[in-house]
Order: structure tokens, then C-alpha cells, then sequence
């Protein structure tokens, strides 16, 4: 890429407000000389200085005369983040059906500027190099990658997944593990099989709208319990909620909620695990963005603290590496059987070839640097999506700051119906999600989730007309 | 292969025992001469030769002087199939988890001799070509296949299928259609949608272990209606038991019913779908094997005759192209946006590469021909599986015809425990699935399901130590 290219000054410029979203400088501190950035970055001078330029047009940065370059505040405090939730305290049916399948469609169209679904940006994933992977396997494997592999699932994988969990503080054997068809599978299952119909299971609030879904199925009570938005789920109010609900299983998405971004601090969630080890209630446990972290360092999972097998972890490879090949894990502790029975009865198996294609890529070593890549990445994308909303949303509005993922949670001022400026917004080709899908109990009619996992030139401006449609509404 | 090969003897006396499998030649009719067949088979006379003697050593022929060859019928005769199943009225829980687990994980077993899951023969897969297709797939598709495809599933595929379904009489458009992974969700899914926990599905008996494992996974009770062997489902047991039970759904393998490889003729289809209208039960029909037929042309389906969108026609890909790429596929009729929903809400999609890969299988047309050469040998396994059934187990044993498929249900002497039979065999290095596993009312205690789709010198040796093992049993 040319040094003098556009591009080049927007990728650096991305690059320090990833630095800063991490927090790597924070508000009100001074960020590296130009001199400095352009040896950390190994780019010239004059690209730093057009980046520092563009960085400090958006607001993000400001000049201080004989001083340097400081990461500005004041338009920070203009949009802080939204309060802890308060949802009621009684158990609800789900039923949000429509309007999920709804927001669904919208991903096929082609034509949407997409900032609905929390797909991954697929020019950040190692396609080419899986490609690669998938057509020598093709190429050797012969018969093998046509053999069902039954459930636990491929011996290599498990081991392979079971490897990488001692980042996460989790001691998991490959005999602990069973593959599943993708991380949405793995909560379903375990779901199914640790409740039946009727029963109660503490959330946190707001929720992946997918797993509202998957209670609504199974026609399971969802008891939504108050999330901070960066320390997730308060334990006070489970505690509560446990003493005054027969609770049959909590579920917290423990790593970088979606929508919130929240990460339960590591001791927190020692504390959550002894909490429902005392009251014998599984916890399932959605890590599915945990290694999508912008810190620095991997947060542990709830599982590293479960000595009583009550901790059913989740997660799978769609965020980071393919969403399409479709493989995600449970390590589920003592509901191994009933898991791998399930896993049989429902779909019998998930796919060979792509189960061989994951244990490949994560055996030959490339994962750890692939993943230094899409932090920086999505940090990036993060911030610069926060600042957009920032620029071009009115001062009311409040955004979350995620510790890692790629989903921004906003707060609309009041008067602002989430479906009247999902509708309106799709009328002008643009795609977000509803904050109704978030909560069974309609908490967040004036939110929205806006994925950001990529930041384009269209995305920008159709932040800008969404901001102007949020105005109007607002009044 | 050279012509005096003893592999190329017993191909040729395969292909002829297939013949009469499928009903070419029947009982008590003259085959083609040596030299006729020489001709047809397009090998050497001296080749027929051997394999005639090969069939008449076999006791499936016999030579009549000056006259030819013909089919034997008194071997036959001794051993006759199964009568019609005769369940009890009642609706019953199914419980049958742990069996079906342990005769699962027998198939992850590489030392036994695979006689028990209904696992197709991996060296009739079209293995080769499927993956030259992946592997051309992954170095061309670049990020596409590594999108979501998102229920219903890859457009490319859709229309494929609905090509295809023309040969079984159906009707079907691209948007009809809901791809799956694999058929087996297919069910799941349709069961799911059309019936809550406690409800009454009436199935034919036996049925499939995998089918009665998922109406127990989501509290359903069975009602078994009496099956014939040979045309299936008993309309007039089903429309006694529609008049005096609550029936939510109707379950049954139209072609080729696993066990029994029956398939109800096209004109009781069509009886069957109108008596389900006339009460407006859905009926889910499972096609899984109906390309594996044996006689002359491919039956039609159930849902060719459906005028109101009440028959959930469901299949896959897996006996026939690859089992581990799990791609399946339902037509629901009126049941599709809630099919699509507990699609998403269960697992989300099926993995985009595999439905690539199938989708073009199909449109590159080698499909028919493969097809052509699969029923052939499968045909061919089948009948000399039953011809070593005949010639090693007691004279007592009965054993299905199957007009299609690759498996045989064998009713074995009255004092012969299957369960017991089955732990024997394990200990002998052999599995098979017990009668156990096909009724929820344990109707068939005496009977195996034997998978056919392979022949070999090793599975023949184990029948042979099979039927010593009944012999002794039997007493």
C-alpha cells in the first residue's frame, strides 16, 4: 500500500484509537510523539501526522500546543454509558418470534448497510488460509472426511480445544468436551438438559436475543436479573432472586455480553460459581467472544472455578475463525451423557471435514497471531463506530464502552421507539437491531445493538443518517 | 482385475443375486444362460460359469439339466418373513437413552464388525469426486464459504433438491424447502414443530431408534400402528386409532422403513395422505433411503399427493452421497416459517461448505449414475447378507425382503433374547442393533437389525458365528 494512501492514514488513525479503547492511553493522557507512533508503527512520519490530523478532526485526540497529542474527554462525558439494567422481579414467558425472524431476514439482503446481526467481519477471518486447509485435507483425507463422527466428536479437535481452555484457566480433558454444530447448538443442548417446560433460568439483562429464543422453544421461564454494563451480572440480585424462585439454571454470557460488552471481573465470577455450587443450580456459560478481548490479557471462564462439574461451558469458533463451517463445544461437567445424547437424537452429528479443518488450523499454529490481529482489529472498529455515534447521535444518547467482542449497546433518548427507527432505518437501507429482542419483558424499547465489527466508508454515513433519523424522533 | 479373479466371481454372483433381489428373475423362473449373461455382464463365459456355481453352492440357484439355470425357491420358503407387527393399543413414554448410547458407541469401535448402525458402505461413496469438488470449492469461493447461510439455507442447493423431486412426484419450489444438518434434524425439527410435550404421535412399528429417542427428548408419547413388512403403515389400524386417541402427528419412513425396508405402494400414499387430511394431522414422511430402491423405478413420496400443506417431507444426503457432510433437508408445507425459526433458534444454520459441495454434486450430474451403480450393490449386499442369514442361522429365523435400503430385520426363534444376543456378539467382536431399540413397548425382543450395506469375508464369518450363537441360544 502506498505510503501516501488514504487507506494507510485510516488504518493507523484505527489503529491508536484501538490503543486508546483498550486502554492502553486513556482520557485526558498523552499518546506517544508522532516520532514515537511512527517507529511503534513502523510507518513514516507524515502518516502518523495524517492520521493524528484525522484523528483529531473526529474529536478523539486534541493538540496541546508544545505538549504533544492528549485522547480528549469532554465528548466522552457527553456520552456516558447506560445505568445498570432494572428489570422486574417475576419470571416471564418469551415470546419474541416474529421479530427476531424479522431482524434475520434483513441479514440476507445484500443490499443493507449491516449493522443488525453480530456477524463477524469476514475480511478479518483467516479464510484464505483455511481454504487452504480444507482443500489438502480434501486432497488426503480420502474416505475419513465422509465418516460420521459421532458424538463426543473428532478425537483431534477435542484435544485441540482442550489445550487452548488452559488460557482460559479451564483444566478440561478432551474426554470433557463435545462438539456441537456451532456455540448456538451447545447452549440449546444444554439448556434442554438441565430444564423441561415450565421451568425457571436467571439471565442476565439484557441477553443475546438467540438464547431468548432458544427458552422460548424449550418453554422455559426467563427470570431477568439487573447487568452492570461492565461487570455483568450483579450477584446480589441472583443471590436474591435465588432465595425467592426455584431456579433451575443461570445463564450469563461471561466474556463481552451481547449486546453489552460486559466482562464479570474473574473473582466475581469465583464468587458466582461457589454462589450456585451452594444451591447445587448449573450454570451454562456462553464464552463464545472470550479470546475477542481487548485487554491484556484472556479473562478466565466461569468453568476454572467449578469443582462441583455444575459449570457448563460453551463456545465455538464462528467469531474468530469461520461462522460458516458451523463447529462450537460444551464442556458440560457432569451432564456429559445426557449432553452427548441429546447432541445424537437432535442432528446425530455435526460435520467431518469442517470439525478436521478447525483442528488443523489450531494445530498448525497461526490461531495466537490471527488473534492479536482481530483484537487490534475490532478494537479499532469499536472505538471508531463509538466515536460516530458520538458525533453524529444527539448529546442524550449514552453507549457502552465493551471490553472486547464487536457489539456496541446505545441507549436512544427516551422518546425514541427502537421498532419506529428499526423500520425507518430500514426503509433507508440500513439494518440494526430492535433492543425489544433483548429482554422478554420489553426493558429496552429505547436501545439498539449496532454491530461493529467493520467500518467502512458506508457504514460512517449510515451512522450519520441514523443519527439524523434518531434526532428527529427524539424531537 | 484379472478374469480369474475370485473377487471377480463373487462381484458377477453379486450382481445376479441383486437381479433377483430386486425382482428381475423371480422364484422358480430360468435365468439367463451362460452365455446370455456373459453378454449382459459383459465378462467371460468361464467367469459366469464359476459364479453360477458360486449361487448354486449357495442354494440360491439350481442347474436343470438341458434346460438352464433357475431360482430356488425351498430355501426361501424355509426361511419366511416376519408377519405384521401387532403392537398394543396404547399410547406409551418412550425411555430407551442407555441402550441406544451404548449400541452408538459401539460404532466408534474400529475392532468390531460393524453389523448395527445403519451406516452406509463408505467404499460405495462417491468420496473421490466429492472431494475433488470441496477441494475446488475452498481454493475458488474464497470468503463466501465461510458466510452464514442463514435458514432456509444455500439458494443453489434449494433449487437442486426441488429438481430432484420431481422424480418422486413432488411439486416442490427452491422456497419450499429448509435445509438441515442432515435428515435427522429434519425429523427433530418437524416433531417439534407440530407437537408439544405429552402429545400422541402415531409411528409405524418398528421404527427407527433414532426417531423414538427424539419423540422422548420432547415428551411425546407413541402410538405404534401395526406395520406390514412389506407395504408399511396399516391404514386401517391408523384410522381406528385416529377415532380413539387424540393424534397430533403421524411418523412414518414411506420408502424403505428402517428396519423393515418396507415402502407403502404409491396408491396407499395417496390413501394415507387423504385420511390424514380428512382430520387435519400432519404427517411426517421420512425419505431418507428412497433413491436406494430395487425394483424398477423410484416410488413417489407421500407429499406428491399432499393438496394442504400438512405433510412435512423430510430427507438427506447421507445413506446416499456423504454421511459427515450432515446435510439434510425438510419440505414442511404449512409448517415452514416455524421450521425456519427452530432451525435458527437450535443451531442457526448448517455449515455453508457442505451444502457447496452437495449442490454442486447434484448439479454436476453424476448423481443418476452413481445412483444406478449403488442400488445395484446394495441390492446385491442385501440379498447375499440374506442368503448367509438363511444358510448359517436356525431354520426357524425369519427375514424381511427389503424393496430398498440396505438393512434386514431378522426375527430370530422365540427363546432367542436379542439383548442377550447382542452382549454375546460384543464379546465375539461383532455389533448389531437389538430388537429393543424399535418399540417403545418392547415388541420385538426377539429380533436384530443387521446393516447390509457392506459384504465382505469378515462379515460373512461373523454371521456365521452369529448363527452358531442363536443355534445354541434356540437350545
Amino acid at each position: 500500500m502506498a505510503e501516501n494512501s488514504p487507506f494507510l492514514y485510516e488504518q493507523i488513525a484505527g489503529n491508536i484509537a484501538g490503543l486508546i479503547a483498550r486502554g492502553t492511553y486513556r482520557t485526558g493522557e498523552r499518546i506517544p510523539s508522532v516520532r514515537q507512533m511512527s517507529k511503534q508503527q513502523d510507518v513514516s512520519i507524515s502518516t502518523v501526522l495524517q492520521a493524528y490530523l484525522l484523528l483529531e478532526s473526529r474529536g478523539l485526540i486534541e493538540a496541546r500546543p508544545q505538549s504533544g497529542y492528549y485522547v480528549r474527554a469532554p465528548e466522552v462525558d457527553q456520552l456516558p454509558e447506560p445505568g445498570i439494567s432494572s428489570p422486574g422481579p417475576d419470571p416471564s414467558r418469551v415470546s419474541l418470534h416474529e421479530l427476531t425472524m424479522m431482524v434475520i431476514r434483513d441479514t440476507l439482503n445484500p443490499n443493507l448497510v449491516q449493522l443488525g446481526a453480530a456477524m463477524p467481519n469476514l475480511e478479518l477471518l483467516p479464510t484464505d488460509r483455511l481454504n487452504r486447509i480444507v482443500a489438502r485435507l480434501a486432497r488426503n483425507s480420502g474416505a475419513e472426511a465422509h465418516q460420521y463422527q459421532l458424538p463426543p466428536g473428532l478425537p483431534e479437535l477435542r484435544v485441540q480445544i482442550a489445550r487452548r481452555a488452559v488460557h482460559a484457566g479451564g483444566q478440561l480433558s478432551p474426554n470433557d468436551i463435545v462438539i456441537t454444530s456451532g456455540g448456538i447448538e451447545a447452549i440449546d443442548l444444554c439448556l434442554h438438559a438441565v430444564c423441561k417446560p415450565g421451568d425457571i433460568v436467571a439471565i442476565e439483562s439484557p441477553m443475546y436475543f438467540g438464547t431468548l429464543q432458544s427458552l422460548e422453544v424449550h418453554g422455559l421461564r426467563a427470570l431477568e436479573i439487573p447487568t452492570h454494563q461492565r461487570d455483568g451480572i450483579s450477584l446480589e440480585a441472583l443471590q436474591f432472586a435465588i432465595e425467592h424462585n426455584p431456579i433451575k439454571a443461570v445463564l450469563v454470557i461471561s466474556n463481552f455480553n451481547n449486546p453489552l460488552g460486559s466482562c464479570i471481573p474473574d473473582e466475581k465470577k469465583k464468587e458466582l460459581v461457589e454462589l450456585l455450587a451452594r444451591h447445587d443450580i448449573p450454570l451454562i456459560e456462553n464464552d463464545v467472544s472470550g479470546e475477542i478481548y481487548f485487554g491484556d490479557k484472556r479473562p478466565s471462564v466461569a468453568k476454572a472455578y467449578d469443582t462441583k462439574g455444575l459449570v457448563m461451558l460453551c463456545s465455538s469458533f464462528s467469531k474468530d475463525i469461520s461462522p460458516a463451517l458451523r463447529v462450537g463445544w460444551t464442556a458440560p461437567g457432569r451432564y456429559r451423557s445426557e449432553i452427548e445424547w441429546l447432541k445424537f437424537t437432535s442432528s446425530a452429528a455435526t460435520a467431518t471435514l469442517p470439525q478436521m479443518a478447525i483442528a488443523e488450523f489450531l494445530e498448525t499454529g497461526g490461531y495466537d497471531h490471527h488473534l492479536r490481529h482481530i483484537r487490534r482489529e475490532y478494537a479499532s472498529n469499536v472505538a471508531r463506530l463509538s466515536q460516530a455515534v458520538m458525533r453524529y447521535f444527539p448529546p442524550e444518547t449514552r453507549v457502552t464502552r465493551p471490553a472486547g467482542g464487536f457489539v456496541l449497546w446505545v441507549q436512544l433518548p427516551g422518546a425514541v421507539d427502537s421498532l419506529e427507527l428499526y423500520k425507518k432505518a430500514l426503509e433507508n437501507g440500513i439494518t440494526l437491531t430492535p433492543g425489544y429482542l433483548f429482554s422478554p419483558t420489553n426493558q429496552f424499547s429505547n436501545f439498539i445493538r449496532l454491530n461493529a465489527a467493520a467500518w467502512t466508508y458506508p457504514i460512517e454515513r449510515a451512522l450519520e443518517r441514523l443519527g439524523g433519523m434518531v434526532a428527529e424522533m427524539a424531537g
